[in-house]
């Protein structure tokens, strides 16, 4: 009767952390406003994520500026893709042990 | 470059929501405890997903006194079977566009 949960990871639980990590799984790198636009978050919102996302080394953030607009781009490390996959794949085990 | 993220159901994001649901989907009713149990919840953490569970409509508490002791069983409501099987589809369809 235990569910089958073990491996899945928390840090990719919420819908925009999986918004999130399914982009930068399929760029080189992406910038904040494009990934705030596609996942419709708010600016707050994205920032907690993508701070919490790099703080555990998931994802790295670059920093300059284009003209005097500062620009943020993302991408994903080889931790973070690593850690995703096998969230992706606790995920599927979980989903086949529904049997729905 | 959207993730298909649309119909996943942010009431079921976290693990424990995952756990309660899929329990309470393969048994009439489970006492608080087993459920804490399975899940390695503690009390206060069971008892906050479960009342928002509950608010939501998609499970229901049954509580009743065994001996002196209270004792509460949940189970799940047609409304919250519906809600969690198309969640578990929309994480099936988010993962097949992983392509992983």
């Amino acid at each position: 009767m235990k569910p089958n949960l073990e491996h899945i990871n928390k840090a990719f639980e919420s819908k925009a952390r999986l918004g999130i990590m399914s982009i930068l799984m399929v760029n080189d790198s992406v910038d904040f406003t494009t990934i705030k636009n596609l996942l419709d978050l708010t600016d707050g919102n994205l920032a907690s994520h993508s701070r919490n996302l790099e703080e555990l080394g998931y994802i790295k953030s670059n920093k300059q500026f284009i003209g005097r607009k500062p620009n943020t781009r993302f991408s994903i490390t080889a931790e973070g893709r690593e850690a995703f996959i096998s969230h992706i794949r606790a995920l599927e085990d979980f989903l086949k042990s529904q049997n729905l």
